[in-house]
């Protein structure tokens, strides 16, 4: 299949740097779109396949899934895009298109295992997919988003990842009115969870280790902050959640949240601790509860979650840097120091 | 309040026997029931509270909380029961009546924690509730099952535990036509799961360590049944099953069984290991997964086995013994050398 040689920040080995590079994209099919990458995020799970710690990771390794921009070009079977819209693409931008979870909307589910933006093997091509840290993407129209105008572009950008990754749990475990929903973390994932769960009308109680962040907590919409170290204060809420969103990836004390749920309680995992968590029997048994987990959403539902955000005017807080920068921002979400998403302005990329 | 003195076999203190003793039970009140036990199902769980494993125990104690008898007395107010009728009473014998989970029929949930047949504070004597090894028991007419006439009665003890225990997940996670249920492990639990997930018209897969209960499983009604340390057997079940119910008191490997899950799976634990079991982030996050647990069930719910059990001819396999017995069949239960379920003829124990 013919390519096109594109500007790109990626790592050539595990022991490099990001820097500068030229991979290839495809052509463009009939189904594809083109479009010029404005923004993209940088989420935890770009680092981790970086440092390989899924042990995954085929190096050249491009990141970025978290990829908002402008279409440049349109296959000629193309009829939901036009040359100048936007569009963005999140963790998915391929599928089998024929499984049961395919056919219902859930392509994260896909009996096939989808393709995902970056690190993954590439149909069209061979290879692995490179992903946003690139100046242009191509991508069948099937997975790519709508982007709202209303949105500020950069901001919007980890709505892509960060987003449906708690969107799609609030939604599957009925957050809204009437309902008191625990969000456990504040970074990427939490701050969302936070705004979401508050706009879709549920009670927001915020568990969180850091002192400094229950007052941005409150800022961005928590109707209670709760330092989990403060034991008389946890023990205030016992009982008294309907689901709590898990958004912690360090290993942690699940068995002290399932306390914290009534009956028929979730805690419900979207953080990727690298050890295992100890559950124990009371905990689940008494009350009926669950330890469950969820991973990112499918495309339509993606969709659904960026056309809510559009309308509740919500965004992450971001950082916005330039690609010459990516590194260090890299070191700095290694030790947690982000407020509460890096996004690269794409335009920092000169061809 | 004034009490009877009632012949009963328990246990002075942790480093006795199971001996006959006489305990004090209360004269009929307007709502009570009075029944003379029958038969007495022999649980882990009172293994369990004798050798104060949960740390709970008061002694002297006198278990059994699979009670079945027949009505020898009824108060002023009750109108539910007739004198010669049958009755049993299971795990729950008082619970407050006014929370919104005993509103609906959930007693097992009560905010004010139930009232158990035995070892639990007895808000009627003070100190703590005497179970079915005994000659008669009293209860509120609300906690007294009717058992159906048509079955055989020693074999129906068990379904007040154990039956309730795997019915009442079997209902919540929708066991039925078109669903693939695992149940893992084969004894009390797991041997009542299998005939009651297979009356509810569920494919039934069986998962035991124990190469001679293969063949007990099959007869038992399930459609598979699957030797668990066979690695290549348990790859063909891979992502096929709807949700597993869990029966197994040691610790396991859960991760393992998520694996066999479909998307929205559950392992719903009704045994009690007594150490916290490891579960990975993304057995869960992956197919949106769930470890859950069940404790019981409620009155309402508890009736409504008996009659679906009645109605599908669905008993314990048994061991009948004498009370004189017990001890010995204790041992045996320790050792897990019991198919499936030790019942006491309670007319063994003579006034």
């Amino acid at each position: 299949m013919e390519t096109k040689r594109v500007k790109a920040y990626g790592m050539e080995a595990i022991d490099k740097p990001l820097e500068e590079m030229t991979i290839e994209r495809r052509v463009l099919q009939p189904r594809d779109v083109e479009f010029e990458v404005l923004y993209c995020g940088i989420c935890h799970s770009d680092l981790h396949q970086m440092k390989n710690d899924f042990g995954m990771t085929a190096y050249p390794i491009v990141p970025g899934h978290e990829i908002v921009g402008r279409v440049i070009n349109i296959g000629s079977e193309v009829t939901d895009f036009k040359i100048g819209e936007l569009a963005a693409v999140g963790c998915i931008v391929d599928s089998c298109q024929h499984c049961e979870h395919c056919a219902e909307g859930n392509e994260q589910f896909c009996d096939e295992f989808p393709t995902f933006s970056f690190n993954s093997p590439d149909k069209y091509l061979g290879g692995m997919t490179y992903g946003g840290f690139s100046k242009t993407y191509v991508c069948e129209d099937k997975y790519v988003l709508h982007m709202p105008d209303s949105l500020d572009l950069a901001a919007a950008a980890p709505l892509l990842c960060a987003g449906i990754t708690v969107y799609s749990p609030l939604r599957h475990w009925n957050a809204g009115p009437g309902k008191k929903v625990g969000v456990l973390g504040i970074g990427g994932l939490g701050h969302l969870a936070i705004k979401i769960a508050k706009a879709m009308g549920a009670e927001v109680t915020v568990f969180t280790t850091s002192p400094a962040k229950v007052e941005d907590a409150k800022r961005m919409g928590a109707d209670h902050a709760v330092l989990s170290t403060d034991e008389e204060a946890m023990k205030a809420y016992q009982k008294s959640l309907h689901f709590i969103i898990d958004t912690v990836s360090a290993k942690h004390n699940i068995n002290m949240y399932l306390g914290l749920l009534k009956v028929d309680g979730a805690v419900v995992l979207v953080g990727l601790p690298p050890e295992p968590l100890e559950v124990g029997a009371f905990n689940v048994i008494m009350g009926r509860k669950s330890f469950s987990g969820s991973n990112i959403g499918g495309i339509a539902e993606t969709q659904e979650m960026l056309n809510f955000c559009a309308e509740h005017n919500i965004t992450a807080d971001i950082e916005l840097i330039t690609i010459q920068d990516v590194n260090e921002a890299m070191d700095r979400l290694e030790r947690g120091d982000v407020k509460y998403r890096f996004v690269i302005d794409m335009s920092s990329l000169t061809n």
